[in-house]
């Protein structure tokens, strides 16, 4: 049995280099990610003080992830996120929507 | 001017209390963010591992934050959040969302 998950990745990163780190975050969503099967939707937020950049990406179950985090295209990018921030990847559930 | 931002708080947490800081989150949110002005949204997400809980919130504007961080009863659970766990929040804005 499968259930949708939340990966979360919140990345550490020198604010010199948070821009760099941006642009690389949005393009591994856009030309990895977001064509490997299982995967709904992801958002990426900035920290205003440009130290932490996360990406919030909703996946159709947990084996769609460790295959994506298994596949080469993916490793690249995780590896060249690695060589200029600190990267803190998650599997995540919902616990809780709230609104006003 | 003000423009939505997005609060997002990383907590890590012993797993032994994971439950009892998803729980104090989700009261918080409910019982004080929630009935604050400028409150749009917020969803809580718990690692799979037990070790972390996210709460994204989405705010009018980084005053409305600000005005509630420095509300008495907000500020409570901050300190009961910071009693059982390591609370890291911060401030942020969306660079990228990203579809199937």
């Amino acid at each position: 049995m499968s259930h949708p998950v939340t990966f979360i990745n919140v990345v550490d990163v020198d604010p010199a280099r948070h821009q760099e780190l941006v642009d690389l975050l949005v393009e591994g969503t856009e030309q990895v990610m977001s064509r490997r099967p299982g995967f709904i939707s992801a958002t990426l937020l900035a920290s205003l003080d440009k130290t932490r950049v996360v990406t919030l990406a909703r996946w159709e179950s947990s084996d769609d992830v460790k295959a994506t985090q298994a596949d080469p295209e993916a490793a690249a990018y995780a590896t060249r996120t690695a060589a200029i921030a600190q990267p803190r990847p998650g599997l995540f559930a919902v616990v809780g929507e709230v609104t006003a």
